[in-house]
């Protein structure tokens, strides 16, 4: 079977596939993009979190306990007010951690390069952890990630560490992470939008070339970099470096005036 | 050129420029695992970080301010006190927050082949959300990240939010997760010593197959997936559903006894 015609019967396998995360459906702020995504033959996406706000209760030091038993107190997409986080911290028996956990997003793409572009419009519009893994027999995957996290241990033994009013200004700062997760989709699907375009174009018109485009991808990146103290500095270094240049994040994806 | 000797010139460049990190120096406890990476022809590495705590001076509300702005009040790779983050504290003027970053690491890798095996030797040994880059002219890196952070904004607008009780329960978090991730590097030093000499022996010997060895890379996964609460379920499921038969994290790293 080519690699086309095995892509397709992946693809259709998949995607009538019951969906198996505990919601059952696909995040209202991630629909769109996964749309876009599973509406080109080149790609299908295999999972996906738009971004939350949730309380786990860990065992005593987080991190000792498997994943299985460690309790959701508290799962959100939507911005989160104290009282929810105090109601939800009285169930606290352990070590309750609140996170603010960014969009993921795992898309299987057809060949390397398709992931290459993805993996571009990603890195460009802020999503700057994004990383492609390949398998023994060729599945190409792109992993949809970012600097852009949360995570406050609040409870020890089921004893509260900090005020209300502390809870407060962090639910602040989390709804703030949120929000700005959600200008980042919005970025990538317009980004996205763009680069398939592009692709379409360049497919039917060899000639037309990429710097002949308004570029502004450099910017959207700037904007995206200057809101993100995340990252260390040597990570930072290394996408600065060898960016524009060779990583094939330089293409470009939006309109001059985006 | 061909690909060979591109790469030696590319890794000769690397490898004789200054460290430009503000530290200048490799961190200690990742220099073997450097030195093991840079010993071999097909790998150099282009940055690195072995993870650390550390507090920044945000501007108001963190993300809102770009990162040269941002001063780092504290960074230490060791073990910290409470009485560190207190000193450091009374030079926050704006929103200061304290992060454990994990290991970050880039390496160049000669071929997607090359970054393949990495890649399933840095998932194995815990660090879950690694992932490669391959740029426009064919530069391909492996980026080893982990899931395994912290994030605790601690003051807002110069003033403390949190009790000195906390920031001391706080800090035996991050200083245990340093440890961890202290571990974490041994395992993925161990894991490669081990990857690099199957690699050569089936180089040599191309009959030896991997299921005459000894399996335990499985095991070593589920320990690092045991301590490990923080990766989206989506994600987790996805690496679970397609993790050992193709996304080529199925090689056998481990001893038994491991």
């Amino acid at each position: 079977m080519d690699l086309r015609a095995e892509f397709r019967r992946w693809k259709a396998q998949r995607l009538s596939k019951a969906d198996l995360s505990r919601k059952g459906s696909v995040d209202e702020d991630v629909v769109d993009l996964v749309r876009l995504l599973n509406a080109r033959e080149q790609f299908f996406t295999t999972s996906s979190c738009a971004g939350r706000i949730l309380l786990l209760d860990g065992g005593i030091n987080g991190f000792e306990v498997q994943k299985q038993n460690c309790c959701w107190l508290l799962v959100t997409h939507k911005p989160c007010v104290k009282e929810d986080v105090m109601a939800a911290l009285k169930k606290a028996s352990g070590d309750a951690v609140l996170k603010f956990e960014p969009l993921v997003l795992h898309v299987q793409c057809r060949q390397l390069q398709d992931a290459q572009l993805l993996h571009a419009v990603a890195v460009d519009s802020g999503f700057r952890n994004s990383g492609i893994t390949v398998g023994k027999k060729g599945k190409t995957i792109l992993a949809v990630r970012s600097t852009h996290g949360l995570e406050v241990p609040l409870s020890h033994k089921g004893k509260l560490m900090v005020t209300e009013e502390y809870i407060d200004f962090l639910l602040n700062t989390a709804n703030q992470k949120l929000e700005e997760n959600k200008k980042r989709i919005e970025r990538f699907y317009s980004c996205l939008q763009h680069a398939l375009a592009r692709e379409t174009m360049t497919e039917s018109h060899p000639k037309i070339r990429e710097k002949d485009s308004p570029a502004c991808s450099k910017k959207a990146r700037n904007t995206a970099k200057a809101q993100d103290t995340h990252v260390p500095e040597e990570s930072e270094k290394e996408i600065e470096n060898d960016g524009d240049d060779d990583l094939g994040i330089s293409v470009t994806l939006f309109p001059e005036d985006y």
